[in-house]
């Protein structure tokens, strides 16, 4: 077997077979196989595409490269959430307390922010001393001790993958469905979990903006979950404005302190509580999601969720002090209202714009190595379809830079704002769901 | 203008202009582009394709990175041929000559063989002494001097074609259309010729086995020809036998000589006088190209292109003596006959076989490094279409390696030659003409 043939298989269609999958991939691993091979063949599988037993054998080829953690001895199902990413969206800070204060382990590896798109680890990272990098022990300590523990990729987790993303990063295949679902897929199955809800974003602020690309990366996460055994269940919710009221790291965890206490906006709130029904659901704590989405939404109304996730800053050495007093936090220097300059409706509010505002205003990061100010980012007044008066507050801007702040105001007016004499239609949030049943 | 926006735009099936495939092509020159990208490039070239406009942008780009030799000052108009490369195909050797020898300027700069294909200046250099390296000033004295000059490519010419073969090599992305129309002619466009002569072979011992793909190969080398201002003409011939009698370096030039001394086989012959014709045609010393057949006979038959011969040889430090008394070269120290085992027609002689074979005799080479053996190779006693008894002799090996003599007979037998009862239909050697005229 040889790299050559692999390669040119891809290339003229045919089918690779789960050996010369592995041989590929243990080849990057090792670094026997050089990167413009591998280059070349993922050229070829962006264009080519892959079959349901490719992308399962390229998963468990990434996911066995490294680390696949064993959570056996932690009694019950373990089920995690991943989102394919958005612009506001912090539901896990909610959703995993909820669903650990329903007796359902939520082992939850989280990554980063780039571009326009936030990343969970960096909003929690925002809390004074909590602390995300643990080791396997440690990891499996925390959860078997609160039932859930909200942590980063190690380097011994999928390092295939690694080096797989970074290469894919320059050579224009990012944007593969069989690519991106491996890359998922290899990362979620190192966690130990027994079943998977996936939160598939469409919209302007999402990966996949068509709605035909997120059903068919849907697809092929529920084909590759349930491939390795493991349930997966999915929803495409919508992403054409933010989720919930603010961007920008901080900021959005505020919001989620607002949302577990049982004051969280509606939309983000509808989201979460319906991820977090599939889940109790898959945990076996519910017998239906519906039931799953009461026991959801009684876990806020109870405290439960809340004392869950006091219990979870306190065991990652966050300050329990600063989310119970968040209005301690120090602001950034600068603020700048963004009022309307006509009467109507609010007829769009883009999230892409958005997202992207909130990274030149140092909320987020265009390059990894680029640093973020947690308490930067973007409040949003008001939503989609609210009735909007000449002079009202569409949304605050926070930034220590002043001049960030003003070029930012002007362009958000101009690129992210809609408004509109007649009143929009409103848009669905949880679009459609799928499972295995569901595929077609 | 970055590397990635140019592979993007391939991936996405956009044309790419000038300025990006320039971008490209001097990012190869100066190793400023890593080969990851460049792989990831070639292989949305390879499944995406070129149109003819960017063909002839990376032709010229390939062409500019390295020396363009300018023959202004040798009068009259200069004319080369190129062959896609056969199994027995010594051409080169006959028709250089023949053409000189008719007054039209021949630059010729040939390549080695790999594979089950020879090369040219493997040939030219079984002839003790024959020199074909010379630089550019030489080159033109040569020419000024002899009409012709016979040698392999230096390393100033078309270096990104270099780097750029190097990489397809090892990322399947040879066979390609627009990369191979690219590599030749940006190669062939460096000589400083008017007007080229393309023999494109198809059949079993052809690069391009389907026909179809060989005139899809035709019309694109002809396509950038007449963009760079080159009138350019092509022939599609049969490769599925080998061409003449002998496959092996020495054995062919021997053959060449039989064929310039007017004893040359029927197949061979009509090949060489075809494309003679042509570029005499080209060269404007015919008026036609049916005269300029008639003018290449009447260069064997009367003499003038074994003289040209003698004096090319001379001229590039060859042996003289060798080539007017053949029978003096050393011959390989074993031979072996290949005898029919049955009655019959001789139905095919699988001219990819033979050349496998020949490679194994020690006459080429399957990597870059590999020595050849001058002396080593096949005759053919026999030719497609022969009436063939018991025991007759079809083919005669020559090798110093009895071991791959012994195998090879047996695997030769066994898949490269059939006897059939009925008689074969004759195959047309000449299968089609191409211009500019006549390209759909």
């Amino acid at each position: 077997m040889t790299p050559y043939e692999i390669i040119s298989r891809k290339r003229d269609r045919k089918e690779l077979s789960r050996e010369q999958i592995e041989f590929l991939i243990n080849g990057v691993t090792d670094q026997s196989i050089p990167d413009y091979q591998l280059a070349a063949w993922l050229m070829a599988v962006y264009l080519n595409g892959m079959n349901p037993s490719e992308k399962h054998f390229l998963t468990q080829a990434m996911l066995h490269s490294g680390e696949v953690i064993d959570l056996k001895e932690i009694p019950g199902i373990k089920v995690d959430k991943h989102s394919t990413g958005g612009v506001g969206d912090k539901v896990s800070i909610i959703l995993a307390p909820i669903v650990a204060a329903a007796g359902v382990s939520v082992p939850m590896i989280s990554g980063r922010g780039l571009g326009h798109t936030g990343g969970t680890l960096d909003k929690l990272q925002s809390i004074p001393g909590f602390k995300v990098d643990y080791n396997t022990a440690e990891y499996k300590k925390i959860i078997a001790e609160t039932g859930v523990c909200l942590i980063g990729q190690t380097k011994d987790i999928a390092p295939a993958d690694k080096k797989i993303y970074a290469l894919r990063d320059v050579t224009a295949t990012v944007q593969s469905i069989p690519l991106i679902s491996a890359s998922i897929m290899s990362k979620k199955l190192a966690e130990g979990i027994d079943a998977l809800v996936l939160d598939v974003k469409t919209g302007h602020g999402a990966f996949m903006q068509e709605y035909a690309q997120a059903i068919e990366l849907a697809k092929s996460l529920i084909e590759i979950g349930e491939a390795a055994g493991k349930q997966t269940v999915a929803y495409i919710t919508n992403m054409n404005q933010p989720l919930g009221n603010t961007v920008g790291n901080w900021l959005e965890v505020k919001e989620c302190i607002d949302c577990l206490q049982g004051n969280g906006p509606d939309d983000l709130m509808e989201v979460t509580h319906q991820l977090c029904g599939a889940m109790i659901w898959l945990g076996k704590k519910a017998e239906s999601i519906e039931q799953g989405v009461e026991i959801s939404q009684k876990m806020i109304s109870s405290g439960k969720a809340w004392d869950k996730f006091l219990q979870i800053v306190e065991r990652q050495q966050g300050s329990v002090e600063m989310v119970k007093n968040p209005q301690n936090y120090p602001r950034a220097k600068h603020q700048l209202e963004i009022k309307s300059e006509k009467d109507g409706y609010l007829s769009a509010i883009n999230s892409l714009e958005i997202g992207l505002a909130s990274v030149g205003l140092g909320a987020g990061r265009l390059k990894w190595e680029d640093n973020i100010d947690p308490r930067a980012g973007i409040i949003l007044n008001r939503k989609q379809g609210a009735v909007i008066k000449k002079n009202d507050t569409i949304m605050t801007l926070y930034s220590d830079n002043m001049k960030a702040l003003n070029e930012t105001s002007v362009s958000l007016l101009e690129k992210s704002i809609q408004i509109t004499h007649q009143k929009p239609d409103p848009e669905p949030l949880i679009i459609t769901y799928l499972d295995k049943n569901n595929l077609s």
